[in-house]
């Protein structure tokens, strides 16, 4: 077993050599520098923070801790990033199925939330999802949906670091009337929770089909001043770009860029359908793409050129999308997708190497958040968002690459432990149940009796087609 | 909780009202009928064989068994047909990633194997599938690899239901010297297992580009003489109808038709470049496609075009491929990745409904095995091959369609219980270690350990491009 070079820090005559929590794992996945596993490594954490990563014997002679943790059989790679989710929507996860977007929007997840968002269906959809998303290795979700103060306390409980969306319609909701009054209320919440450490924000305006130039404007501006970038979708659909077409007699983009939106704050979900020119336009602007394959293949959206958007040189993240579309916010299901597709989608077995599936959760992510220097690799300096994939599982073996296995192998149930901040929120046991530090499962099962039969009603006619080919 | 009509049958004077084992389950899909879900259902089994399925309560009344197993969060459904696999190959898993088919083959498999492959290899490997496959509700696999004496050793020991492929190549390998040798040792094989009661077999010459026009018509006399089927690789890759053209004047398809091979016992892997005519062609014969979505993404080989292909009533089943080119031998991960990319694909979202997908891994492969009067299906007369999901996880809540959760939100990991001829092969208690009733994992754990070096001596280079698009 060899014991690879550590990445040495000097330690200086005023070092405090006393820490909090040393992970000693049989592989460290940093994801930076890029492409590289070490082996045997030790993971010092203080105060939240990674303030040493170094060979195991060293870290032993070097260190004073409270509590060390031998994980001989994972890999510790950084906490998985969400780059686009409807966390609130876990309540209507599989309420309607085989269905495009418009009619599964139109016809099922719209009225439905008609009748059901409120805040406490928000806090609770956003739990069951945060409890979904811990267990599958996610520490860091890019919300966008309702109600973001109730996001925001389901978030907080469960321990999760949350970018919400400040949702932006022009028609009204439950939550608020029309465009001014969502501005409004977003940001009152970003003022509310301004000094929450896990909770961060950007203005979401839901899509170019359903925000109007002067709100898009306005939200520039508000964002501009308040130093907020901007989450919405884009180009998810061909019709959407038709009706813009014929609407504004320009694709959205073309009509986002019109309207000066284009920056390296802002990231836009889906983009199935970009042009070359497009494609230039996103990277010359440090722009940010969402990738979400399974709710674009779900819902028929497409394929997303990935290998093409990389070449232009564009930030590519990961996204689950909601649990109404997916129908499941595993991350680990997203970056196998996003590698197998990217290769069946452009006939090149070597696009979207494991290692690069692995940075677009993770890393990329982080830029696209603008949290690259806090989280997305484990780095000296940076906050302990940590998870760990235990590999002895026979499903997992024979393991000949680390990356690789974590990709086309791997799954979110071999996920083990999950960190935030430093902090212990999930743990797999190797025998017996797994454990939310801040969610206790009669929460969850309560939510769940809460809410099933409610939303049940909505189910009705969901599956108007029902195909016999096969 | 409704209780549903049950399909009940007549107790006869002289039906032997005592049987082996009910499993009361809170859901039933029994593929048969279509798109049917049943609620509170008892499975009676006897003799390896469901003798009735009937209400909880008119089973209760009805019979005498010997054990009752209560599945109250639980969905009851056929064991899945992994339908494509090369279960030798487990111990290759991972061994070269990121690379398209003919590299992968030749620069790496093929090597490996000249080295490497033995009947301890192969039973070695094998056992590892099954405990995999088995583990993930897979009841019956298709095989396709050398030694079949030695896959029977092991699929026989797990306990699962096995369609040797009696694999022939022009070329010599460990196992043969030339094609005349593949079919003798083939036929050999064939007739020692023959008597076995879990094990059923097919010709299978590897691919149009790896056996000539006279081994194919040798295998069709023999296989016709002998009552067993096909099972060939077909329009995996562009390249290798490109190389038929050029060799043959054919397309491979066409070049097989020329020989008289199409048939209703024929089953071709792959097929991901078929035209309309094509269609049309294996339609008219009978013959089945295994559709292999993962492998064929991973290789970078392209999409099937599986809804076209169901159009043209073709019967399609589901594979795995071998863990070298998936790298999981997960037919819930096929079964929803073949409902999405159907989707993506055609532009269709009502492209193969969650019903359609589900059958695609149970009856329909069982009618491409020949064997849908036995298995794929929970009705009264066939053998009970079965499998249970646990279906309270959070992760599946809430849940309105138990289907569609099936489909796109459950994966192998919510399996509970697999049955193989009404006797219980595989069970996930609800605290504890999973259990095989054939297969200790010290036995696992030796088998990787005994490998896992002899192997890893393969793997330099095989990462040649390691990309940094991103």
């Amino acid at each position: 077993m060899d014991i690879a070079v550590s990445n040495d820090v000097n330690v200086s005559e005023n070092f405090e050599n006393s820490v909090d929590l040393i992970i000693q794992s049989r592989w460290l996945l940093p994801i930076v520098p890029r492409n590289s596993l070490l082996e045997n490594q030790a993971t010092v954490i203080k105060n939240g923070v990674i303030v040493d990563v170094c060979a195991i014997t060293v870290a032993s002679q070097r260190y004073q801790t409270k509590e060390v943790l031998q994980l001989d059989e994972h890999v510790l790679m950084p906490g998985l990033i969400n780059l686009h989710t409807h966390a609130g929507m876990s309540l209507m996860r599989g309420l309607a199925d085989d269905l495009p977007l418009m009619p599964w929007l139109e016809a099922h997840i719209w009225p439905a939330e008609a009748q059901l968002v409120s805040p406490s269906f928000v806090r609770d959809g956003t739990l069951i999802a945060c409890a979904e998303m811990l267990a599958g290795g996610i520490t860091t979700f890019n919300e966008m949906y309702f109600y973001p103060q109730a996001a925001a306390e389901a978030s907080i409980q469960a321990g999760m670091r949350a970018n919400l969306g400040l949702l932006v319609f022009e028609f009204s909701s439950n939550y608020a009337s029309d465009a001014e009054d969502y501005i409004d209320k977003g940001t009152i919440a970003r003022d509310q929770l301004k000094h929450e450490p896990l909770i961060s924000f950007s203005f979401a305006p839901h899509a170019p089909y359903t925000v109007n130039d002067a709100t898009f404007t306005q939200i520039n501006m508000l964002g501009e001043q308040l130093n907020i970038g901007m989450h919405t979708h884009l180009h998810e659909t061909k019709a959407e770009i038709t009706h813009s077409e014929q609407a504004h007699g320009l694709r959205p983009l073309a009509r986002l860029a019109s309207l000066g939106l284009l920056n390296a704050n802002t990231t836009f979900a889906h983009c199935v359908h970009l042009d070359d020119i497009e494609m230039q336009l996103l990277a010359e602007h440090g722009c940010h793409i969402a990738h979400c394959p399974s709710s674009n293949l779900k819902l028929a959206s497409g394929i997303a050129s990935i290998t093409a958007c990389a070449k232009h040189g564009i930030n590519i993240g990961l996204g689950t999308d909601g649990a109404a579309s997916n129908n499941r916010l595993d991350l680990f299901a997203e970056i196998r997708l996003a590698a197998l597709l990217a290769k069946g989608q452009s006939g090149d077995a070597t696009a979207i190497s494991a290692h690069e599936a692995l940075r677009m959760a993770t890393i990329n992510g982080a830029k696209a958040l603008g949290m690259d220097d806090k989280i997305g690799s484990i780095e000296i300096g940076k906050l302990a968002d940590l998870c760990a994939i235990k590999l002895s599982t026979i499903n997992l073996q024979p393991c000949y690459d680390v990356a690789s296995h974590l990709v086309y192998v791997a799954g979110r149930d071999n996920v083990s432990h999950v960190w935030v901040n430093g902090n212990l929120k999930y743990h797999k046991p190797n025998s017996g149940d797994a454990v939310f530090s801040n969610i206790e499962p009669q929460e969850l099962t309560d939510i769940i009796n809460k809410w099933q039969d409610k939303v049940a009603v909505f189910k009705a006619n969901s599956h108007p087609v029902e195909s016999n080919l096969l």
